[in-house]
């Protein structure tokens, strides 16, 4: 399926997880593109469309973002309160994507104002069925407040 | 399934949607109580732990909440921009499930911090299909940054 709300942005700079993720989209015939940023100062370099970025066509805004926490540069946090202090990119819906369940970091995300916090499956079965819980709840039955192309 | 975060807070003024929330919640076997607030200010009254709510053993903090836009006395809107007010509660994840999609309400909703924006279905069996994305995403899936019982 196609959501006309954008591509999926995916921060994360472990290229296995990258690979995992990719093929997991395909698996649950998730239409939207995958975009991928690897390190924080890239997802914001995108958002802005700046950089290697500036081609809005080529990276478009994201239906939502795909956030991990441990990043290069800047930190998924220092991301998400940066995206919250957009007046054009406030409203982008971000779900943290993690391999931690430190309260503290789920805290901390939810005070910055997350939509959504998820933990990392360890195996490519968990993550499936997390990818296509997030195809169903996401791009079948929620209302995004911005229409991307 | 039963979530240690606790109940989910349904804020609905329409006894038909409360009584086919309750069936499909039961057919999907979810196991978090479903509490029922039936207009705005039973809500925060509810939130609040006043009035008829003073008992939180009988009204635990909920796991999430189901908001309703068009409301007795108080408005959806008016309740969420209530708890993104209140220390102890402005993290709690709001689901506003409402029958219009009209953008003004979703990007409305989106400002003040909504986690996200549901629209009802029209028929049953596209309702345990919502239902059931809600128990796999959120029950399943989500962590959340409290764990009331």
């Amino acid at each position: 399926m196609t959501n006309k709300c954008g591509p999926i942005l995916l921060v994360e700079d472990n290229e296995n997880d990258v690979f995992f993720m990719r093929r997991a989209f395909k698996r649950a015939e998730i239409n939207n593109s995958l975009q991928v940023a690897t390190d924080g100062q890239a997802a914001i370099d995108y958002l802005s469309g700046i950089g290697p970025f500036t081609d809005r066509h080529q990276f478009p805004l994201p239906c939502f973002i795909l956030l991990d926490l441990k990043l290069p540069i800047k930190s998924g946090l220092e991301v998400l309160h940066w995206i919250r202090q957009q007046p054009q990119l406030r409203a982008t819906v971000v779900v943290i994507l993690t391999t931690s369940r430190e309260p503290n970091d789920v805290v901390a995300a939810y005070g910055l104002g997350v939509n959504a916090f998820l933990v990392k499956p360890n195996d490519v079965s968990q993550l499936m069925q997390l990818v296509q819980a997030l195809k169903v709840f996401w791009l079948q039955f929620n209302e995004f407040p911005y229409h991307h192309e």
